[in-house]
């Protein structure tokens, strides 16, 4: 199992399934989310006080890889990592694990930018100061 | 544009806008997924009786580029393509473009299989009929 | 049947069915809400461009009952009527029926009123307009 | 505040605000949900196998009093009463408080009932023994 830079802990709520009676695909992505909120708030970024100021963090690609389902009342975990990908883009790398016997549910990797008032993309400050510099071909 | 094999019209609903105003990522999803069921439906193949049947439709990879946002009250189409991709895999390629100017506004590849009552993948003979045979290298 | 000011097709997405194989109670909110938007649109009112202006229509009380459920691929239609419930709050009937059979799936009763950017309640013109005048009592 | 019978804690997500940057009306339908299936789970009722059971818990009338928003990021609680209303019906009454200041955010009351196979209404012995005996008046 890799090492993971934040880590969160949930529990699958009944309105998450669907008739198969498993989470609905569409619910991870609210999972990673969560996590990448949350994680964003761990180190001074927010993601609402960012939208009111008008920069904005967006998704560009989403990559995600169903490996089990989850079903009402499984607790799972999410391990999060970042990285650098371009010189405006980052990636999370998401690996969910269901509790006890941390099976892999599902892997994802979420690329983002932030857009700013005009909706151009750059990156802010504070994703610069987390992600270290941009790795210099020699 | 490409061809497309099915198309479905769509309509923003505003509930399903985030605080910054667009449409939240995860709701593509279920975008794409509805037109993948009316897809389905269309040719005779229908999700919620073969789940009552224990055949489980199942995604196994989702891929999404996002490339413009979309807003509340946005109308926009999807159009939709299979291909298979292994003996016991297909691949749902998927577009949404918004009127009225047709801007795209996400790409998606979404894998699937089937999976029977004991979760073991197979491929119904309605997907095979579906598919057309396997491509037999020479 | 009573007749209705305003009245909105829709079609139940498989997503929106939970465990028990039908329509989860809280879609049918989603439901409402999209129809009372829909609705307020069709008479010059734009829920959206108000919310980016600092005016907030909000619910302050919802009564919906379920008297039958919506299960996947079920089409529907909703009836509106608007009423005047105090000088600053309005109420939206709504009843839904599912076709082919006119069978009633719920009723509901939401009080709304709007607040400013102070989040105080006040009636927008637009709705002064749209309610007539309050009943003087004699 | 009145006493509770079952309380729980919960962290608004960002995905579950809207447009206007608070908590959307049918999400608290979620919230009261998955508090009403921890409650159950924790004297021993199980919402899911009971529907592998064939024995629905069903929703029959919801009453909700929004008294200010929730906005992302905000933790708060809700507390739960059970009081039978008929020999079948049973009444949830759910409070939603904000920490930290325990701002009351919105009141609920939610009558239920069990449908068997054949979608009748009865009360089943767990929820006979949890309500007591109904009220007999003198």
């Amino acid at each position: 199992m890799p090492k993971y830079r934040f880590k969160l802990d949930f529990k699958v709520r009944d309105y998450e399934c669907d008739m198969q009676g498993i989470v609905n695909n569409a619910i991870y992505q609210n999972y990673l989310e969560h996590c990448r909120h949350e994680f964003l708030q761990s180190v001074g970024i927010d993601f609402k006080r960012l939208a009111q100021e008008k920069t904005f963090l967006v998704v560009v690609r989403a990559e995600l890889d169903y490996k089990a389902p989850l079903r009402g009342g499984d607790v799972f975990w999410i391990g999060l990592n970042l990285e650098r990908v371009s010189p405006i883009r980052f990636a999370f790398l998401q690996d969910i694990f269901c509790y006890p016997d941390q099976r892999l549910v599902l892997s994802a990797r979420t690329i983002g930018t932030a857009l700013n008032e005009k909706r151009r993309p750059f990156l802010p400050p504070e994703f610069a100061n987390l992600l270290g510099p941009p790795k210099i071909p020699l």
